[in-house]
């Protein structure tokens, strides 16, 4: 078995010692003589599974106790018409645009409320975090919705950026960095993400929503896109994606044996550090983005010709690092070194890039 | 390590060497350097599990070319949903109400459309399938809609027992009996299922949906709620429940590798008939649904005491047999024997039931 430097924007690469440790249990968890896939998720042995989750999220995030932590189905996607859909009180929202994903949620939202765009960088290809100007705010607005983190083009917003908004609560997409830098979740009025990237395996997503903003909704909102109804029945009012939540949960165990958030984040700082060094000390890769909205999880950059670019990619591949090839909007390379993804493999990725720019240098 | 006989309603046991497959793969799924849960959805690994999971799906059911198969999150619970705001036209169904689960899909209809319930078992606890009087059917309905296998009482529909509804298509809830006996697809409109009983873990939802029925919904309905846009994009509009979809596939395989449904069904037939035949010829055991309409997946039977019931359900958890209480409102055991449960679970049960009834006799 050689395993990949699995550079994927998601679903992306997980903890060696959780896939271990996953595939040792397939067949009998803990003695109980069955998979987790195959018990009853009102069995004690799942409920334990599900608690345990939640408990070990809420101490790494530092989740308050006024915040539900939900674990749903439907992805990003159906939260983007969850949450107008159950947050509908002025029919007003406020949004940041700042990549393909926050102009989907503004797009989906747009079908129930009004929705103002806030600041938008799609203009610049959102290649830039474009700067919220507080005055422009609608202090009625049932929420201001932002993504902390854009996958495609590979910028982020930290905590510390995050602009006033008083009361209005702040909605953030984490799909693509939640669990890999502190966020202060008392912040936000929810959080949303959905696993493949940091927590486990497609099919689960995670929704931490404050108390007060799980409401009665209109009466012709489908049952299963109520938050109140999920709440109400700790995610357990159908089957939820058991073997998915019981992944997630080994993932949040994996994280508070790394030293939890702070030496995740650490390391996460490191490895995009190097990476980004080994950009910016090249005279044959740029960067995508602008340099003080660099995502720590997702880092694009281009030799500036194409053929190259592909070339980088296949060769790569061959060397066991997958899935560079950036996204068809961005061209050139996108490599996602999520919380799992480990040192040595940054070390490899920026030693092939020296030789590949070492053998391609422009003109010869 | 020692697999229990897992008789639990759901989710359920799975064939064995599906799990020894999935364990054996998780590290390294086919020299990919990657566990399928890390693959992206868009990479070319991945896209071939899915078509030949829906290939071999096809191949099993026989499903027609006039049909899509869509692999979709949210359970049969959303579906609920799914199904009015997709299919309304005329704005009216009927509904044969025949458990717990038909009388849930009833009501979340109701929010959407006009619903009459065509035939209802629910006076008499569901112990029944009620007869439909096709006088009663509305020509114009949307749809019929109907539940294949009562999970909670035991008891089930056959295809020759589906009344003529003439143009209205029959939509049917299959989730509890999917795979387990031939069913004609041609005479249906939309089949659909949560895979967590007879075909993988919980988190994916199969519909399988006649091409004229795939129809441009209201504006208003939520984009993942419209069967259109999973339909367009292959079930790849969004990440789907990756790892979950690879699980079907391999029992998929497993039920080819059985000989198809035919062999299935026979297999079926035979370890209920044996489970049947010891409540029958038993004193103490007494079958809870009418013999004509016994489910082949969910077994039903109660002593008449509550707390030999329960004894029953003890000592048969101590022994390797789990899961066997009944639903809350059923009382009793049920066995619930799906298509991975071996014969040699069945015997064991039965041996339990004839030691269980000779050391428990009435009055003794």
């Amino acid at each position: 078995m050689a395993r990949s430097f699995n550079f994927s924007a998601g679903p992306g690469i997980l903890p060696e010692p959780v896939l271990h440790q996953a595939a040792s249990e397939m067949l009998d968890y803990k003695g109980s003589g069955m998979s987790v896939m195959e018990m009853s998720h009102r069995s004690k042995w799942y409920e334990d599974i599900q608690n345990k989750a939640e408990a070990n999220l809420r101490e790494i995030m530092g989740i308050p106790e006024n915040y539900k932590v939900l674990f749903l189905q439907g992805g990003a996607h159906l939260q983007f018409s969850m949450i107008p859909l159950n947050l509908k009180n002025s029919g007003k929202a406020d949004f940041w645009i700042t990549g393909n994903w926050s102009e989907k949620a503004f797009q989906e939202a747009k079908k129930y409320i009004s929705v103002q765009p806030v600041a938008s960088g799609k203009a610049n290809g959102f290649r830039a975090i474009p700067e919220v100007d507080v005055s422009m705010l609608s202090p009625e607005a049932d929420y201001f919705h932002m993504t902390t983190n854009n996958t495609v083009c590979g910028t982020r917003i930290r905590g510390c950026d995050i602009p006033d908004t008083g009361k209005v609560p702040v909605v953030a997409d984490m799909s693509s960095n939640i669990l890999s830098e502190a966020y202060d979740v008392s912040k936000f009025g929810i959080i949303y993400a959905g696993a493949q990237k940091n927590m486990g395996p497609a099919g689960v997503t995670v929704v931490i929503i404050r108390d007060d903003l799980i409401r009665k909704t209109e009466p012709w909102v489908p049952t299963m896109l109520q938050y109140a109804i999920h709440a109400d029945n700790s995610s357990l009012y159908n089957t939820p994606p058991c073997y998915s939540i019981y992944l997630c949960g080994l993932v949040f165990e994996w994280i508070k044996a790394q030293g939890g958030i702070p030496a995740i984040q650490k390391a996460n700082e490191e490895k995009a550090a190097l990476l980004y060094a080994a950009i910016d000390s090249s005279t044959l890769y740029k960067g995508l983005v602008e340099k003080k909205d660099r995502s720590l999880m997702n880092v694009t950059f281009a030799t500036g010709s194409e053929d190259l670019d592909k070339k980088f990619a296949k060769e790569a591949d061959a060397l066991g690092m997958a899935n560079l090839k950036g996204y068809r909007t961005m061209g050139g390379m996108r490599a996602s070194i999520y919380n799992a993804m480990p040192l040595a493999g940054v070390e490899a990725l920026v030693a092939f890039m020296k030789e590949f720019e070492a053998k391609n240098k422009p003109g010869c």
